[in-house]
C-alpha cells in the first residue's frame, strides 16, 4: 500500500470518529439533560484526544514525507496538501492541552446555560479564565511553530493563511465607513416607520414555515433535520446535517431568518464533493467561506426585496392574516436597521460593529494586553462607541450572549465579516454569470443562484486555498467594495 | 503505575467510547434521517473496531496477568474478574468480523424500517442471511474458545455462565405448564368481558401521562429523556438514560406499559454504583437481570391490581372520562390474556410462548439445522402450536416484527423469560423483607420496593455473578416456581 493510500485510510477513519463527535455535539446542545453534561464532556474530550493521537502517530509524519515523493494527480496533491495542514495543526499541540481545552470548554459552556439567564458574570468569568488561559497556551505554541503572531495563529485555525495584517486592512476599511453609514441609514429609515406584526406566533406554525422554506431553498431532509437549541447552529456531517433554530412566540421573522442562514451552511455541507467524502479535500474550505454561504442565503437572498415579496403570502398562510404582513412593510421590517445588544439578532448594517468589538477584545485577550475581568468595561465602552448603547451591568446580553468564547473559539469571530464581504462579491459574480438571476429570484426561483454556488463553491471542497477559490469563482481577489456597495444600495440607495 | 491501575484507566477510556456509541445508537433509532444511515453505520462500525482494538491490545493480556498477582481488595478483585471476562469475550474475535458484523447488522436494521411496512420478506431475508452467516462464524469461534456449544457461546454474551442445559431445564418446565395455563386463563376470562376505552388518544397527552408516571416511578429527568422510536428501548448511559416508546392513537395502555417497562431498565442504570462508574464492576449484571427489573416494574408492579387502581384516575385526568376507565375494567384490561402475533404487545401469560418460539428457531439457525429461508414455515408451525394463530404470509407481524435478529443478537431472547422468572422471585423476596409492601403500593407509594431493589440489585452492579446475586437477594437459586405461582395467582386464582 502506498503512503498516500495509508493516509487516505487514516483520514477516512478520522472522519468517522468526527461523525461520532458531531452527533454527540449536536445532542449536547439540543437533547442532553443537564445531568449528562459531565460524562458527555469527558467522552468528547476522550474523542478529541483519540483523534489527536491518531493524527499525530509517529508513522503519519513519515507517510506524509513519503507520499510527497509518490506519483499523484492534481486532486490527490491537493488532498495531500490539506492532510499536511491538518497534521501540522495537530502535531504542535500536546495531548494534555487538547484534553484540557475540550473539558474546560465543555464545563464553561454547560455552566453558561444556567449562568446566562442569571446574569452571573462572576460565575461565568471563573470558568472563562480557565478557557482563556488554555487558549493563550495554545496560541503561544502555534505562534512559535508557525512564526506568526499569537492571535493570528488562532485565526488560522478557522481561516488558514489569512494574516492579521490583511484582516486589519479589511477591518480598517470597515471602520472607515461603517459608523457613518449606520448613522445615515438609521436617520433615513426614521421617515419610513415599520409595523411589527403582533404575536403570539405558534411555535409549531413557525417550525412548519421553517421546514417549508428549507425545502424551497433545497435542503435535503433525507440527509438532515431541523431542531431547537439555545444558540442556533448547523452541525452534523454532510450525510446528515443538523440545523437548529430558536423560536420566540412574540416574533416570527427571527427564527425564520436564522433558518435561512443555517440552510446556507447546510447546503454547502450537503453538496460537498461526494467523491471526496471523508478526505480533507472533501471538506468545506474555511469558516469565512462557510459564512459566505449562510450570508448569501440570509442576506443576499433572504432579506432581498424580491425574496421577501415571495415570503409575504407564506406568512399569511402559516399564521393567518395580520397587520404588518403586507409585502412593503415586510421588506422594511426585514431590512430594518437598529443597533441592538445581541449579535445574532443584529441587522446587516450594525452586525459588523459587533464583530469589530469582539475582534478587538479577543485579540487583546489572547495577546495578554487585557484579562477576563477587563472584558465588561471594554465591552461597555465599545458598545457605546460603535452602536451608542449602554450595556452596563447587562452581562447576559453582553459578553455572555453566545457560546464562542466559552468553547475557546478565539479567532473565529472575524470570519463572520469576511463571510459577509465574500457573500456580496459572490452574489455580484453570480449576477454577471447569469444575467436573468434577479428576475428568476423575483419569480420565486432561486435555483440559478444555487446552481452557480454549487459549481463554484460547494463542489470545490478544499481543492483550492481561499484566495484561489475566490479568484476562480469571481475573477478577482477578496474586495470589501462589493460589501459596501451592497449595503449602500440596499439601505441608503 | 500498577497493572490494575493501567486497566482501570483503559476501561474508563472504553466506557467513554461506549458513551459515544450509545448516543449515536440512540440517535440512529430516534432522530437520524434515513439518508444518514450508511455514514452512521460506518462510524459505529469504526467505533466497534476501535473498542475491540483498544481492549485487545497486546499489553492488556499482560496487565491482566500481572494484576492477578497484585494486592487487591474484594471489589477490585471482582472488577478484575469482569475485566478478564470482557477481554476474553473480545480477544477471540478477529477485528474483521467485529466490523463486518456491525455493518451487516446496521444494513439489515436500516432496510427493515422500510421492508417491514412493505411485508418484504424476500428483501429482508437477503440481509438477514448475511447477519446469520456472520453470527454463525462468531458462534463457532466463541464455542471453540470456550468449549461450549455454539448457541450457548452466543447466549453467554448476554447471560454469562448460563448453560443451555440449565436453560432447557427452565424452558422445559415452562413448556410443561404454560399451554395448559394459557388455555385455562383464556377460558376463565371469557366470563368477564373487558371494555376497551375508545380513542383517539392524543399523543401529547399520552406523552405527558408517560412523563408523570416515570416521575412517580422515580425516573431522574436530570439524567435522562423520553422519546419515540419504532421499537421501544432503553439506551444511553447511566448519567443520561434514553428511554423510548411508541404511541398509537387508538389505544392508550400499550405505550404507557412500555414506558413503565423501560423505566425499570432506566432506574437500574441510573442507580448503578456511582463509585464504579466507567468500570466493568459498575455495569448492570446481565441481560436477564436487566429484564427482571423492567418486568418487576411492568408486570409485578404496573399490571398489579393495586397499581392499576391508582392509575385509573390518572387516565381520566389526562384523557377525560371515558367508558372503560373504571378501575375494575382497567384491571381486567391490563390483565387481559389473548394470544396475539406481536411479542412486545403480548400479555404476561402468552409472552413466554413467543420466547420459546424464538429460542427454538434461533438455536436451530445458529446450530445450522435450518436456514433463513426455513424461518417462515417454522414460525407458522410454532405460532399455531403455542398460540393457535395462523400467521401465514404475514411476515410483517411474524419474523420481521422486531429488530433483535437484524442486529445479530442471537442468544438474547431467552433472557426475557429468565427476567420474568427472576422478577417474580425478587418480588416475593421484597414482600418477605417488607411485610407492608403491598399495602404501601395500594396506597400509591411503591418507594419501599424501589429501595429494596436499589440495595439488592441496582447498587450491586456486577460485583457478583448472576446466581450469587440472586442467592444474596432472595436467599435461594433461580426458581421458576415463583413465576408459575405469580401467574396462577393473578390469572387463575
Amino acid at each position: 500500500m502506498s503512503a498516500y493510500q495509508q493516509l487516505t485510510d487514516l483520514f477516512q477513519r478520522l472522519s468517522r470518529y468526527e461523525h461520532l463527535g458531531a452527533m454527540a455535539g449536536w445532542d449536547q446542545l439540543t437533547m442532553m439533560p443537564e445531568g449528562g453534561s459531565e460524562a458527555r464532556a469527558e467522552a468528547m474530550a476522550e474523542l478529541e484526544v483519540l483523534m489527536h493521537h491518531t493524527l499525530t502517530a509517529p508513522e503519519v509524519g513519515e507517510w506524509l514525507a513519503q507520499a510527497a515523493t509518490e506519483s499523484l494527480d492534481d486532486t490527490q496533491h491537493a488532498n495531500l496538501r490539506e492532510m499536511q495542514r491538518a497534521w501540522h495543526d495537530a502535531v504542535v499541540l500536546p495531548e494534555r492541552l487538547v484534553e484540557a481545552r475540550s473539558l474546560a470548554g465543555a464545563r464553561c459552556e454547560q455552566a453558561w446555560r444556567r449562568q446566562r439567564p442569571e446574569n452571573d458574570w462572576a460565575g461565568f468569568a471563573a470558568n472563562l479564565r480557565e478557557v482563556v488561559s488554555l487558549s493563550r497556551e495554545e496560541a503561544a505554541i502555534r505562534a512559535e511553530a508557525t512564526g506568526t503572531g499569537r492571535y493570528e495563529a488562532l485565526l488560522n485555525k478557522f481561516e488558514p493563511g489569512l494574516g492579521v495584517a490583511e484582516l486589519d486592512r479589511l477591518f480598517d476599511d470597515l471602520r472607515g465607513w461603517l459608523p457613518e453609514l449606520l448613522t445615515r441609514v438609521v436617520e433615513r429609515q426614521r421617515a419610513h416607520p415599520v409595523r411589527t406584526p403582533e404575536g403570539p406566533f405558534d411555535r409549531e406554525a413557525q417550525r412548519r414555515l421553517g421546514v417549508a422554506t428549507m425545502t424551497r431553498l433545497g435542503f435535503d431532509f433525507d440527509h438532515g433535520r431541523l431542531d431547537v437549541s439555545l444558540h442556533p447552529f448547523c452541525g452534523g456531517v454532510p450525510e446528515d446535517v443538523r440545523l437548529t433554530t430558536r423560536y420566540r412566540e412574540d416574533e416570527c421573522l427571527g427564527a425564520l431568518m436564522g433558518i435561512i442562514h443555517e440552510t446556507g451552511h447546510a447546503r454547502y455541507e450537503q453538496n460537498l464533493p461526494q467523491a471526496w467524502r471523508g478526505q480533507p479535500l472533501g471538506r468545506a474550505r474555511s469558516m469565512g467561506v462557510h459564512e459566505s454561504q449562510s450570508l448569501t442565503f440570509e442576506m443576499q437572498l433572504g432579506r432581498s426585496e424580491a425574496f421577501l415579496r415571495q415570503l409575504a403570502p407564506q406568512l399569511v398562510e402559516h399564521f393567518g392574516a395580520r397587520a404588518g404582513f403586507e409585502a412593503d412593510n415586510l421588506v422594511r421590517l426585514a431590512q430594518h436597521v437598529e443597533p441592538g445588544l445581541i449579535r445574532v439578532d443584529a441587522d446587516e448594517v450594525s452586525y459588523p460593529a459587533h464583530i469589530l468589538l469582539r475582534y478587538e477584545i479577543e485579540r487583546s485577550l489572547i495577546e495578554g494586553a487585557i484579562e477576563v475581568d477587563d472584558i465588561p468595561a471594554l465591552w461597555d465602552e465599545k458598545m457605546q462607541h460603535y452602536l451608542g448603547l449602554d450595556t452596563r451591568g447587562n452581562y447576559r446580553d453582553g459578553p455572555m450572549q453566545d457560546i464562542h468564547w466559552t468553547d475557546g473559539a478565539f479567532g473565529y469571530f472575524p470570519t463572520y465579516s469576511l463571510g459577509a464581504m465574500l457573500a456580496a462579491q459572490l452574489m455580484a459574480a453570480a449576477r454577471r454569470a447569469q444575467p436573468g438571476l434577479d428576475e428568476q429570484i423575483a419569480a420565486g426561483d432561486p435555483g440559478g443562484l444555487f446552481d452557480w454556488l454549487k459549481t463554484h463553491v460547494w463542489q470545490q471542497g478544499s481543492r483550492f486555498d481561499t484566495p484561489e477559490l475566490i479568484r476562480r469563482a469571481t475573477g478577482e481577489p477578496l474586495d470589501a467594495g462589493y460589501y459596501r456597495r451592497h449595503l449602500e444600495a440596499r439601505y441608503a440607495g
